[in-house]
């Protein structure tokens, strides 16, 4: 098996399989679950280069949450120890005081021996993660922070759509969102070459449903998008080359590219992606597949461009 | 500076340099350089990876010198010791006796410790080296061998154009044959940049003088179009991803793109073109910079598609 970047989440056949999320505590709206949905009581932690964690940022500005769940932003440079907040001054986070994400999971678990991942949420008062199950983070932020989202908020989880929501999400993450991961992280060429026929033909599956239809679900903008979004935000910047998911190019996929540039130049979207985050943080950090830790300056890409969707 | 794949051939500021070619005997038409152009006499070794091998094999075949230089093919994949003969039987070159290119360099110079380079012209007799000197060896063919051309085989230097020529193929070589490489194995990303930026300026001017014209130098094939084939035909398989030449992909550049198919639907082009050679050899052998070895499944390109131009 050729060199990993992640040991204890690599099989035996070279299949990278992410670990579980660690801490999938619940903020409920009534509190049933120990941790109540109260303004100010949490702090979202994220990379803006991650895919997951730029799902909540989504979710979180689209519903208006900006003043009840407040954000701190770590460095797209992870060290071995973890996820830094070197952006902020003296390199701690101002709200929890912390130097390192790790600082937070181990609070919540001093045993905790597994990668610190974003998003984290964070209660602030004891400074523990309460949740990184990034699947449920954003359908809870839709469900159970309702109180107060702004008004005239979307529904990004109806309730008639998500059994549809839930059937269609499955699969983008298992091809696409992780997909990619399982290309990149491949520790064999069989694994790989499973990971990338698997991807491609998703992404022909979701081109095709696409083609005729301006959102995944429904005739709204819904979590399958937001899902989708960040994984095809990133492709052609990290994915393509970093990860070899190189069949070709977002931007030579013409219904999906159109898809994904309505997203970007939907408010509360294009202004989230920091591409200078995600290259910095993908090629500088995974130095099992880039030991030169050095950038790609490409690719030119033009999100601006009309496309004539809706 | 970051860990380089050829330490012996970088500066100090990370840029990689090239080695000079060590064999730069001539083979001519007299025989006055001692080496004289007589078939049967000289085995060109190449491998289809290879794009500096790669224009002597096109030139030997567009020129038809098939019968008058026997041809030997390595394997895409060097190990430690270089080039192998491992395609052949017994891992063996039917012809010189051997199992590495090596030992036709230590044949010539016992104590030589470069890289061992094709192409490489060896005289059978011998079994030594007379030359690896590529940007000569071409010419040479065209030149020195004229005797033994095919009836009819075009003058890819002719006498009249080889001042523009000759003026056309030096940006080329540095900015694009030899950039991609500069790209490719820079110890700094100030020395990538610095390549990357040299390159895609380069590709635009190219672009911008093919425009109104079929081939680069006059209204006929030439020796510079074969050295611009070479890389361009690698650009998408290994060097935008690999390399990290990414602006933009070949097939991005209308121009160039067209260019490329035309000369690749040119008898004598396409058929010397190896993409599985291609992609192995690359992925295979720079662990330095593709320490996991596994070799991109894409890209699916279409090279057939008409190019409309002439």
């Amino acid at each position: 098996m050729a060199t990993v970047q992640f040991g204890k989440e690599t099989s035996a056949r070279g299949e990278f399989v992410r670990q579980k999320n660690r801490f999938t505590d619940r903020i409920t709206a009534d509190g049933s679950s120990g941790w109540k949905a109260e303004p100010g009581r949490y702090r979202l932690v994220v990379c803006l280069a991650c895919p997951w964690a730029h799902r909540a940022l989504i979710v979180r500005g689209l519903l208006g949450l900006d003043d009840a769940i407040s954000l701190a932003v770590v460095d797209p440079v992870r060290d071995e120890r973890g996820w830094r907040f070197t952006l902020d001054e003296g390199d701690r986070d101002p709200v929890l005081g912390i130097e390192y994400l790790s600082e937070a999971y181990h609070r919540a678990d001093p045993e905790f021996d597994g990668r610190f991942t974003v998003p984290a949420i964070v209660e602030v008062e004891s400074g523990r993660v309460v949740t990184n199950d990034y699947p449920r983070i954003t359908l809870d932020l839709s469900t159970q922070w309702r109180e107060f989202h702004a008004p005239g908020a979307p529904d990004l989880y109806p309730e008639h759509l998500r059994a549809e929501i839930d059937e269609v999400i499955e699969p983008i993450f298992r091809n696409v969102n992780n997909g990619v991961y399982r290309c990149g992280f491949a520790g064999s060429q069989e694994a790989y070459e499973e990971a990338y026929d698997a991807l491609f033909a998703e992404l022909d599956r979701l081109s095709a449903r696409l083609e005729h239809q301006r959102y995944l679900v429904g005739d709204q903008l819904t979590e399958a998008d937001i899902r989708l979004f960040t994984t095809l935000v990133r492709f052609d910047a990290v994915y393509h080359g970093h990860f070899k998911c190189n069949r070709n190019k977002l931007t030579e996929m013409p219904v999906l590219w159109a898809y994904a540039r309505d997203l970007f130049q939907t408010p509360g979207f294009g202004e989230t992606v920091d591409f200078d985050h995600i290259k910095r943080h993908y090629y500088y950090t995974h130095d099992a597949i880039n030991p030169t830790r050095i950038v790609p300056k490409g690719p030119v890409t033009d999100w601006t461009e009309p496309h004539g969707r809706g």
